[in-house]
């Protein structure tokens, strides 16, 4: 099942794809298209409820918002998570993690977060805030979203709590990540989380082996697969739920491959006037726009 | 202004305190008690809409709730901003963030976050969760609470954005903290985050020099006063605003005095039966007790 949340004759909506995308249908309650958030929709279906859809729409008569579109708190998020970018980064300089005797591959999951609101939709635009940093990274990832929550889930039942997956761009302003040391400040800039299409739901995708790639004005940057996660989905379950609850509409960025901005001499940062396009086989294509903005 | 959130006869009412606290009345709409989250009241509060308020009722009729149980989004937590304290982090052996070149004292400010869920209300648990930590320190911090949003708040503006002040215990797990390199993980266990007794408005207290005390079963381990910080709260605001527009509502804990567990040699964590007591003069005073928890 593939779900998206969409804008139609003003309305948003959440509905599922049918026909390979052809058209989507919104999820009806009481009859009705439903009007409120999506993530108060997608926590009744994580929960299992039947929802009854209305008639279809052709998709080219929407325009997409982020699945999630405001998640129900920060966004979790795996750094060196991929053993080539682990590399990358600690040969890049901006890896202040890696502090006197770090490991260049990180011998436990290192996670941090996002704020809710630097989710934008697929299209919208990444600002690059002007006096603020310029340098501005791309990150390509798997997102993984809970749909029953729990603590202290282990990893051998991790998976029946994962609902599905969407893909996410984890942009980085470099010099705020080094800077700051603690990574929020540097992952949270308004418009740092272009999330979509849409969410694919985990009996129709496999997560632990699927094809992650990024392009940045046509040129590939980075391409590898998920069986190279150090960590692996079920492992950052396990991780985070320790002792952490978590909750239906969770969202895990499971980290970035090889092939960031850094990953050059010199950095290639984005510019204005970019475009970056992430694809992951078996979800879809996520695409959003360089701006530069004020402040 | 002092404004809490509580229960009273079964309800979770948002009231204002009078008599020097001897008794609380709640806030009315259109007549009647509010009876959704205490932070879409604040967010009208700090929109300065005039709000009716019922009958008062003794405090002693009624039972604390955090002011704000469930925070919009991740709590934005400043580490090291005390000089005395960062001294005892750095040499502690815990700081992770000492990377190579690593300054003792930070240049720059150092944010974080705490999940919103792991918000508990004055006398509730600290749970040491069995089997995943036996290493919980407690911090005792000043939080500022946002009234109106903004991105690119310059530090001179920035007290025109503060709403008031509560007090929080940034309770830590100190292995987790260090294993995991980014402090999410630690800093984020259910129960880790006390909040509490009150909100105070800007109005009636002064965050910039008031001074933060902590005991541990009586023993006073921090006392400091804010003006010891190494990032006063404009700088704080203006630095987190820079990229990141800032809520209504939006909790930024501003740090840690020393005197911590992983100050002493060997560290003194909290034990189950303990009781943390924060006070800070103008606000009041956050109790918590600790207990041992199942995972």
């Amino acid at each position: 099942m593939k779900i998206a949340t969409y804008w139609h004759e003003g309305m948003r909506r959440v509905g599922r794809l049918f026909a390979d995308g052809a058209c989507v249908s919104p999820f009806l309650i009481g009859g009705r298209a439903y009007e409120n958030g999506a993530l108060a929709l997608f926590e009744r279906l994580a929960a299992g409820e039947e929802l009854e859809l209305g008639d279809p729409v052709p998709f080219a008569a929407v325009q997409l918002d982020a699945p999630l579109p405001r998640p129900r708190r920060n966004i979790f998020c795996v750094g060196k998570n991929y053993h080539a970018h682990a590399r990358e980064f600690a040969q890049s300089g901006f890896d202040t993690s890696l502090a006197k005797g770090g490991d260049e591959v990180p011998t436990e999951p290192i996670i941090f977060s996002k704020v809710p609101e630097s989710v934008i939709a697929p299209g919208a635009a990444i600002r690059i805030p002007a006096g603020v940093s310029d340098a501005v990274d791309y990150e390509a990832e798997l997102a993984v979203v809970i749909g029953r929550g729990g603590r202290g889930i282990p990893a051998g039942r991790a998976m029946e709590h994962v609902w599905g997956y969407t893909i996410v761009n984890d942009v980085t302003a470099r010099d705020w990540q080094q800077r700051h040391k603690q990574w929020l400040m540097g992952k949270s800039f308004d418009t740092f989380c272009p999330m979509g299409p849409w969410l694919v739901s985990a009996d129709e995708f496999d997560g632990a082996d699927t094809r992650v790639r990024c392009w940045v004005n046509g040129e590939l940057r980075q391409d590898a697969r998920t069986t190279d996660l150090i960590f692996p989905i079920p492992k950052l379950i396990e991780t985070i739920s320790a002792g952490i609850t978590l909750y239906p509409g969770d969202i895990i960025a499971t980290g970035t491959p090889a092939g960031v901005g850094i990953g050059f001499q010199p950095p290639r940062y984005l510019q204005p006037g970019d475009l970056v396009r992430i694809e992951i086989d078996g979800i879809g294509v996520l695409e959003n726009p360089v701006v530069l903005g004020q402040g």
